[in-house]
């Protein structure tokens, strides 16, 4: 509540429930003080049959979250000895001591399911709940460990199962999501809406969703013709924007493009300047990116290009490093020295400083070899610095999937 | 609420009112249907003085904030000309034809103040409301576009004066954020809560807030002694925590570490392997990076290794590529070639394959280079794919800042 760090729980938690059939009514952020808490979960009692609680669970004395609700539930805390002993495996498998705080997390209230934590020391808590005003049906109370990295692994595999378990979906409900990059928002729009309209009629919902260098479409329909409607959306969809369809769901552009080398047995170099690093750090992210990815040269400076890379001095100066010639230097160098079968390089002005009237912040050349050819493609990507490093990484990797897919 | 948006305003807002002294006792989302909004509204009017709702405002069917609140509130609409000229003015400046259901928007609850909207065309409006439960004097609720580039201009230059005007902060109010990085949460507390607990007694409030590799410190206090129990506790911190201590409020690592650099005019150079260029990605982050950041040398290959930074086929055969000899052999490379003042090198494994026995995933040695002098550190950091990157990048950004400040 002090505004220092960002929630992301809401987005991910209501993106999950959503894409399982669930209905999120209200969030709500209390500060950390006992009457706020208890206040925000006995209303949320009233008012939901299934309610899910973040943070708080951890072993430092603001952590009240498991006592308070234990408090409101009348449920007595006891130690429960498997939780105690994951706690010191954890301590012990890093060689690190055990501070006596840490115990507090083995506490359960009485009649809790246990979900243990993989990735770190606060089990979840799992408790029945009476039933909400105009239920009938008792509800479910979880409480989640607050770290992300805590959290998702321990909704998807613990939580998740046990929710639809208890709150069975008693129509059919599908949800597909088919993620496009290259095309805007309303051109998604204007393609596909009039296409749709009669799903649409029919009870289909489309949502769009833009986000830095790509645009998600979303489908969701409810009830016995679910599955045919949403099918029947994705190939009228898919026969109107075509290759600009990278994915579907949660797939990211940087796992498409390392499955395709993988499926190809193929390899890429990288040669960044403005990115410095970020297109490199999407395909490291994903598993197994080690197979394909030959080496990234990370060349910011004008030595750095002519050092690692072979970039002449001459084209430095008659071209400026933002420049196509520059890109096709780059490319060329990192192309030879790793022996790769794709090659990319980016070079650009991220800002604030650094533009010109010639060339304003922004402007970026990328290009792309593989065998002989090499392809150059200009872009101006006038955003701050973040943005900036996203869409350019998102233009680079479509450049790389359209090439190995040979769509150009 | 379908998890498609991720919501910034609370951090933003929350920060804001934090900043100037006020305590935001709850944030609460709801989707836009009418009971949903009407519902949240009214049990704010009954619980704070002070309101803030954001979005709703603008030109669609699903934009119904403003009609809401004018009826719960008693309130007709009326068209504003000044709001409906600005509207005109607005889309005739861009050239575009003005739709019609853009009226809307001019549509002013009786008696609201009208924030003109520089960045848009829904205006803000503020009205008075009764007392909360608890309060003797008459409440005020703000409304404020959606869209951040129109919310926060319109916030920090019309809404804020008017709320400290309505609202003066009546006694000081003081917040001080330390970050450490290389300790524990449970460290940090059990080191500081005993020789902080007088400040405590009288009426500071301490937070801690662990992230990977980071523990956040957060001393609040109000009151004619806020500010020197703050001072007082942040002194009692520093000298316990010392040099774990990086950065206050919002410094991030990476920000400091090319401060420094930047003050002593160095450099510094990046051999990669298993971060995948994180590091370089965080470094870059940071505007003017370019002028401390000499290169990174992202390889992850064995033959990238040999080709760029030199490293020697019997060391690799000898140790393997996570090995202390590879990783002192690829700084040495690194550094060579760029003539940087730091060169660092990270090779470790981030998993989920590759581990072994000896050498399980999370293994990690890091070696940091200045001069003659090479530090090698090994790690085991067991966690997935991104926070591995995380912590690891963490640990080599520290390993160099107290390298810079000779803290060693």
């Amino acid at each position: 509540m002090l505004g220092r760090v960002l929630n992301t729980h809401q987005q991910w938690l209501c993106r999950q429930l959503a894409d399982r059939g669930y209905v999120v009514s209200r969030q709500v952020a209390v500060d950390d003080c006992g009457p706020a808490i208890t206040g925000a979960v006995e209303e949320s009692l009233g008012r939901a049959e299934l309610i899910l609680v973040t943070g708080g669970l951890g072993p430092t004395s603001d952590d009240r979250t498991r006592d308070l609700i234990a408090g409101l539930l009348a449920r007595s805390l006891r130690e429960d000895p498997s939780v105690l002993a994951h706690i010191e495996t954890f301590f012990s498998g890093r060689g690190r001591p055990m501070p006596a705080s840490t115990c507090v997390q083995a506490l359960v209230p009485e009649g809790a399911t246990v979900l243990p934590n993989a990735h770190g020391t606060a089990p979840g808590l799992v408790l029945d709940t009476p039933s909400p005003t105009g239920s009938t049906r008792p509800g479910l109370l979880v409480m989640l460990p607050g770290p992300p990295r805590e959290l998702r692994p321990m909704f998807l595999e613990q939580a998740a199962p046990l929710i639809l378990k208890r709150f069975p979906r008693e129509v059919p409900f599908v949800c597909r999501t088919l993620k496009t990059t290259g095309v805007g928002e309303s051109v998604v729009e204007e393609r596909i809406a009039r296409p749709l309209q009669h799903l649409v009629a029919a009870g289909l919902e489309i949502g769009y969703c833009a986000r830095s260098g790509e645009v998600d479409v979303r489908f969701v329909a409810n009830g016995l013709q679910a599955q045919p409607m949403v099918t029947e959306a994705e190939e009228i969809t898919r026969s109107l924007l075509r290759d600009s369809i990278y994915g579907i769901d949660d797939e990211d552009l940087a796992t498409v493009v390392v499955r395709l080398l993988t499926e190809r047995k193929q390899s890429v170099a990288l040669a960044e300047s403005c990115t410095g690093g970020f297109i490199a750090h999407r395909l490291t992210n994903v598993p197994g990116a080690s197979a394909v990815f030959a080496a990234g040269l990370l060349t910011y400076s004008n030595e750095a290009k002519q050092t690692f890379l072979g970039v002449r001095a001459e084209t430095l100066a008659a071209n400026g490093a933002v420049s196509e010639a520059v890109a096709r230097e780059m490319v060329k160098g990192v192309g030879k020295k790793t022996g790769a079968d794709y090659a990319l390089s980016v070079t650009g002005i991220a800002g604030p400083g650094g533009g010109s009237v010639e060339k304003p912040v922004g402007t970026v050349f990328l290009a792309l070899a593989s065998g002989r050819k090499t392809i150059v493609l200009k872009q101006f990507n006038p955003f701050d610095r973040e943005t900036f490093k996203q869409v350019t990484s998102q233009q680079a990797l479509n450049l790389l999937r359209r090439k190995i897919l040979d769509l150009d």
